[in-house]
């Protein structure tokens, strides 16, 4: 750093696209999306792959560590990780009153306030103070406790005592333990744990930026944390899986499909779980996903499915020329319906393991020693107008 | 909004300096620093000069309704942020675990708790879905709160109760008043309000920019606060009045000074309170504080005076051309100091005025619905290598 930052040179003021768009801001070795091609990868691996040959523990080590782990670092990994899941007590006995504060304003403003005590908790220090090894500690920790947490305050709120974690299962496993007290069938368990795997990362969204804003300045991990928690709250981050299942839930019957579509896209309606403002072939998520819920099969995926195959056919009709198909959210929706999950934990769902992508992009960043720091151009009334007398 | 994001055209990667340093990311009627001129302003007034001629409430009104209130608008917006000031009451009954956790990661991180938790219990909506009075409801509500939380903690943390709010003290006085349990003499009260007054914005720092992306994705007022708060509590972002008064201490006596500062010069480290990113003048801050300074007189102020003259001194003899000048943690430490501030309370109160600020730009960049979200440029090894047997 230069002394006192007073060697910063004055900069002339850079024009750039609205909202940033296209400005890179950063570089990065945890992934990319490839909207053209529909495909998406963490570090140098398809994303769709090693959601579908690896477990959730084995992506999270990748995405910390810079590479898969093998037989000895997994069972190192997983045994230190399923430890982390565990609330310090001070946390654990703040929970209800979250919780109570939290019915009013969903999941993720709870999780943004029990994160945010969870850091304070852990005494997390500012990134800058610490090595790597300490950060990526506090990292794990936080991401580690995610599900308990989100796990905990639903319970709570639907006036449930909160399961505590086991360590016997993964993390998947364990999620889906702690919301129900049962533990899962192996099905439905790898089944969400491939859906998690799929929204570890997806390029440089709003939140991610968020989180490596925060970390630019320096500040300790939860705050970069409960940073992308709450941008990932904002309706055009996008990330809610229950609006498509809603959206089916509103059709109703196949037979209705063609009506409600067509109405709403000539009122120039969004239809909930199509288009995506990156890809323009089908989102690679979305193939995973129908063919998981494809193995459930039964009524929704067929339904869904016939959704899906109306709306391509009447937006490609109206709409000529976009390439609008699913995306993540329609068959996420789908998939955790069917693994049992309630819809109000669809976007919580996403954040657990949302929060693994955002711990890498805070250690990326971390390593980095310049804060995000743009400007704005003032463009109201001429300065220096003399103060009125107070009347 | 386009549907379904799909009009959104390709963007070709734009380059900009690290940083984001001079990228124009949005237009603002709030404010503007101009670093040669040794200028600040508030909309269309000098911040300094509304800091020596108003009110913290008229500024308040200022940023947050574009306009100095009349006599009937201030007494109206007075009673109104005062009736703000009282906690509800799942929110007082938390602050004790909020406080304990707080104990080792320090204040901010306890408002950032506490702040999200008020947003949760007061029900706060995505800025997106309110219309503009709703919105200013939610952020005068949030600010109005702070000083209430920062003060409650602190106590709590002193093993003390919290004093309740006073709706018949201006928010300066009030300030003290949860503070220390006594009411303040005026003198000490108005110099507090400058501090308070011009503190309130700065430009486009990191955390004011951190509210301003989580605006950007819609999410509610809290989500936007308790993301700057974070920003702000990171080491490079800056507002740390006590590390001047510390650098104070640790000199000692005036016959310390030469020997001290040349050490630290000569060994390249920064020396607190002093430079500017902005400024290559006197700070405007520091001036004002330096004459609120020495309205109170004594040791103190003789010694920091004499500090920053020799340091000046010093600083134009080791590094010509530099335009190294005191910035505002400087006399701000010693303003609070004289104030009977405790240490650790020097950048909750930084954060106190801020939120003002914060709360002002979040509702500016609210009426933008243009989600700020720059790219980042992939660097690691080329995609597509298949992913490795489980070993």
């Amino acid at each position: 750093m230069p002394i006192n930052g007073s060697t910063t040179t004055p900069t002339t003021a850079v024009e750039v696209p609205r909202g940033l768009a296209g400005v890179v801001v950063t570089e990065t070795r945890l992934g990319d999306v490839r909207g053209y091609e529909g495909f998406y990868h963490y570090r140098q691996y398809s994303a769709v792959e090693l959601a579908r040959t690896r477990g959730f523990e084995d992506v999270w080590h990748l995405m910390f560590h810079g590479e898969l782990p093998d037989a000895g670092q997994r069972s190192a990994f997983a045994a230190r990780t399923a430890r982390l899941r565990r609330l310090p007590d001070e946390v654990r006995a703040a929970l209800p009153a979250i919780a109570r504060a939290g019915a009013l304003s969903g999941p993720l403003s709870g999780l943004r306030t029990a994160l945010s005590l969870f850091g304070a908790a852990k005494g997390f220090r500012p990134v800058y103070d610490l090595d790597e090894d300490r950060r990526r500690e506090d990292a794990l920790a936080a991401s580690a406790v995610v599900p308990t947490l989100l796990t905990a305050l639903y319970r709570l709120g639907q006036g449930l005592d909160p399961v505590e974690p086991r360590e016997d299962l993964s993390y998947a496993a364990n999620y889906l333990y702690m919301l129900t007290g049962s533990e899962p069938d192996p099905v439905r368990a790898r089944a969400i744990e491939q859906y998690l795997i799929s929204t570890i990362d997806h390029g440089f969204n709003a939140s991610t930026f968020t989180a490596r804003v925060i970390t630019s300045t320096g500040a300790d991990v939860a705050a970069c944390l409960v940073g992308a928690v709450g941008a990932l709250s904002g309706p055009l981050h996008g990330g809610a899986p229950s609006r498509a299942l809603d959206t089916l839930d509103a059709i109703g019957t196949p037979d209705r499909i063609d009506g409600w579509i067509r109405e709403r896209v000539l009122a120039g309606d969004r239809i909930m779980g199509f288009g995506h403002p990156v890809y323009r072939t089908e989102d690679p998520r979305s193939r995973m996903l129908r063919g998981i819920a494809q193995q459930f099969g039964g009524g929704l995926v067929e339904f869904a499915v016939e959704v899906e195959r109306q709306v391509e056919a009447i937006l490609a009709e109206l709409k000529p020329g976009r390439e609008l198909h699913t995306n993540v959210e329609f068959y996420a929706g789908v998939v955790m319906e069917l693994c049992g999950l309630p819809r109000e934990m669809f976007t919580p769902t996403f954040a657990a393991a949302r929060a693994v992508g955002w711990g890498a992009n805070i250690l990326e960043q971390a390593q980095d020693s310049k804060i995000i720091r743009p400007a704005a151009r003032y463009a109201g009334p001429a300065p220096g107008v003399p103060v009125p007398p107070v009347s």
